[in-house]
């Protein structure tokens, strides 16, 4: 039946015949130069001996499966990607397979052989990088790929899906200073992440708007995580001079300060307001409801899975860099400043 | 290659070649009655022409696929148990393909034409009925089942995993009691659901164990989400002889309940105790963190991964229920009653 399967295995097959990796018969196909010649030589003799077609032989059938890689599902902020891919893929009649690659190499490995052996139309790979090994690899399984919020600077190899991050970081901001604050701390996420940054320098744009200049005593570095937020909250909350709001990168560390506050007796909004970044079902479960950054994760998903099913079926992708807008949601986290 | 796939795809070809529905060629291959005569006829001499073989055959090759099936994908609890999954499957070479059918035939059949066209191993629905139409269907197409938290009373007829949720119902409402609370406030999951009434009957058994009668006005149904267990919240809080303590059957609920009291100006733990069921990561991020039960969510997933995957292979399932264990977590929501 289907020649794409067929060809998959084939590559597996012959790998497992050579004694060599999957990646290394994919470098051959690839016609990578950092594979050594008497490898070269077995690989090619077995391609040519089990008749494998190249690229340009005849059309694929297709798998009918995507590939959506995440390194950890630990987030809320995952589920609403995998709501956002599956719904567009169900509607074309393509499963989703839902990996998780834990940033280690040989879990990397498993899912590629796993992969190898049972076919995908495409690859979604979420806040990772597109690395030149694993980029390389697809392409010898002919497989085309979409990174959703990539970690680093994107690429213009591979299209990439994100949200207007810097233009969220400044209106959630510029609500916080409208409302008369100006001592505003902000907990970032990772430093090393395209997201953080912008983010961090939408916060310094509203704050340059009202003339007001960064304090570095009220940036506080966090992982995203809501430890790291109750943490960051604490500290801001130590300080002399405390600030009156904060602005934290994402949901989850906003929820953690929310947390800070509660330890120290201060009510949210009354003495201290706070805005998040997602928008994750949970900031409307907390209590207060949280203001924060609509990110819309969904439609990530949503138009990267649109993209790579485009994709697979040949047809152009318009641009290969994709930001979706964010928008504040105004709940009840965030008040004028007491007194 | 594979003849699994070899034969999942014949038998969508052969429902479209003579033009009935996919699930008419299944209920034939399983010797259904409910299928005319001509039809059968039809379905029977495509089957034939195309050599498709039945059970029984040539060992089958295995997809390295299991599907994972939801009604929704909008809790965090569904990725608990994506998680868990994905975990076990992976570790076996497999990947998980994740589907939400939205209780909608129309979506199921989507989906049951995808899984035929490209093969799967295994399933695992989450949290719905595994009816006579599906069960055949799956039958049909040789892919064993196994299904998380059934909706209803489970049959013997397929392996099921869930939790003990009459225990946890017991220790939740045992907690209370032994803090001193004596009228507590229960909000349940819908009627029909199996786990909400196991859960509702632990609440009885606990109070039952202080002699003390279930107060009607105190025992609410709510339908898992979060506004219904602040509406809930609402209207127990209104009550004449509020209650000190709060039960909600799952986390969500609780954390609406929570938003009840801030709304009405009280205090969590210290006018009002409130107890979760599930242990979402939310619950840890919540203010103050919830007390609640933990159901081992990811645990059930990688075992109904595990035991769908035993079945794969030939191998005989132990036991046709499996209930693994709650426990209650105690965290800061929960208090003896004031004054």
């Amino acid at each position: 039946m289907s020649e794409s399967q067929g060809r998959a295995v084939t590559i597996a097959a012959i790998a497992a015949e050579a004694g060599v990796s999957l990646p290394t018969v994919s470098r051959v196909l690839n016609g990578r130069s950092d594979v050594a010649p008497h490898t070269r030589e077995r690989v090619e003799a077995l391609l040519r001996e089990h008749g494998y077609q190249r690229r340009g032989g005849r059309p694929r059938e297709r798998a009918r499966l995507v590939d959506l890689v995440f390194n950890d599902l630990d987030s809320p902020w995952a589920l609403e990607i995998i709501r956002g891919v599956e719904d567009a893929a169900h509607a074309e009649g393509v499963g989703t397979v839902v990996s998780a690659i834990h940033r280690r190499v040989s879990a990397t490995r498993a899912w590629l052989e796993n992969l190898a052996a049972r076919a995908s139309d495409g690859v979604i790979l979420v806040t990772s990088e597109l690395d030149p090994v694993l980029a390389s690899e697809l392409r010898g399984l002919q497989v085309p790929a979409v990174v959703i919020d990539p970690a680093g600077v994107p690429s213009l190899d591979v299209p990439t899906v994100g949200a207007t991050d810097w233009a969220g970081g400044l209106s959630a901001t510029d609500h916080l200073t409208g409302l008369g604050h100006r001592r505003i701390g902000f907990v970032g996420g990772p430093a090393p992440l395209w997201s953080s940054r912008a983010r961090m320098d939408g916060y310094r744009a509203g704050l340059g708007a009202v003339d007001v200049a960064v304090d570095p005593d009220l940036v506080v570095e966090g992982d995203f995580g809501y430890r790291s937020g109750s943490e960051s909250g604490e500290r801001l909350l130590a300080l002399p001079d405390r600030p009156t709001a904060v602005f934290a990168a994402n949901d989850q560390m906003a929820l953690g300060v929310y947390e800070a506050a509660r330890r120290r007796g201060l009510r949210v909004p009354e003495d201290l307001s706070v805005v998040g970044f997602d928008d994750l079902p949970q900031a409307q479960w907390s209590s207060p409801p949280l203001t924060t950054v609509h990110q819309p994760l969904a439609q990530m998903g949503t138009l990267a899975a649109r993209t790579v099913l485009r994709m697979v079926r040949g047809e152009p992708v318009e641009t290969p860099r994709i930001e979706l807008a964010t928008r504040l949601v105004v709940r009840d986290s965030t008040a004028p400043p007491a007194g």
